[in-house]
């Protein structure tokens, strides 16, 4: 694949379209379209839609990752840093960080099934995800902000399901309150686990 | 529509193809294939292949809407009948009730921002779960199980989001723990809630 301005114009555009509405539903067309491109140029870069596919998403995973990271940089508690997550998505209905909702959450569904490497690669992400958010839980079992005994995977893992869940409740019926519960619910839960 | 055996055959089949490889990855020359019948037989019945979706996903929201109340009638307990829930999705991996993974979460995704209709009623039957989880929270509360200032809109939105996105979690990584530590979460945190 070459690194070039139009490669990086087609996996933008590309990314829009398939987090907004849908890999599947996403023609060479449409990409052809919204980049003003003619097909060869497309084809001279990548060889079918799958592999526009993944260097989408690839693209889509690393800027939710970059996201990620400087949000919590921004704190300095193990909390703070947690909750810094899900406010990257209280307004998920009409202004995510990526349009289209999250895109670890949308290739996990559309590649369920269908197209195992892309399932493969949002597997790997959501691996980095949870590995980052033990890594959190750990500090804060350092730092003394949460008891020795917490299963910081089951807890991490439990995080991520709970925002991801909620992302996919608030673009579902519209409405942000349901990614605002989660973090309401959060903020109940995180003295069980403290000192 | 025609309610016949032949039109049952083809929700059927339809909404196995739907919910395993996706909406927008299921032609109607598959659904001809699953079902053994001529296209003319499919679209005598149904006028296009959204209308087989539309009817697809409502009888898997049947599906999945009689299983929680026959599972939440079998306990007593505002809490065993919570976890009845989840505890559909302990095998979400290989064996969830309906092949494919859960059709509310699979329909909300693969229906945003491409297919309205379905997200509306997808919409729908995520506020009638949302209804019913409150009134098990309001009858916990009647019961005494939990403590009469839980704000039971803000608890049930956050329980479906969990159990949501731990499926999600546990079919992207081909891996159960997900719904178990969702389940091992919410037993830690009930007690917060009780009197």
């Amino acid at each position: 694949m070459k690194n070039d301005e139009i490669t990086n114009l087609i996996i933008t555009k590309a990314l829009f379209l398939f987090n907004t509405k849908g890999i599947n539903v996403t023609s060479i067309q449409d990409i052809m379209d919204a980049t003003a491109l003619p097909k060869g140029a497309i084809y001279r870069r990548f060889t079918n839609k799958e592999a526009i596919v993944l260097a989408a998403f690839e693209k889509g995973n690393e800027m939710i990752w970059n996201r990620i990271l400087q949000e919590s940089e921004q704190h300095d508690t193990m909390k703070d840093k947690l909750l810094a997550i899900p406010s990257l998505y209280y307004d998920a209905v009409n202004n995510p960080p990526i349009e289209g909702g999250c895109p670890l959450l949308n290739a996990a569904i559309e590649s369920d099934g269908s197209f195992p490497e892309l399932q493969e690669k949002t597997s790997e992400f959501y691996t980095r995800l949870l590995v980052f958010l033990r890594s959190l839980l750990e500090q804060g079992i350092r730092d003394h902000e949460l008891r020795e005994d917490v299963d910081t995977k089951s807890l991490a893992s439990f995080l991520i399901s709970t925002i991801e869940g909620a992302i996919m409740s608030s673009r579902l019926c519209k409405n942000n309150d349901h990614i605002l519960y989660a973090v309401e619910q959060f903020e109940n839960i995180l003295p069980i686990y403290s000192r």
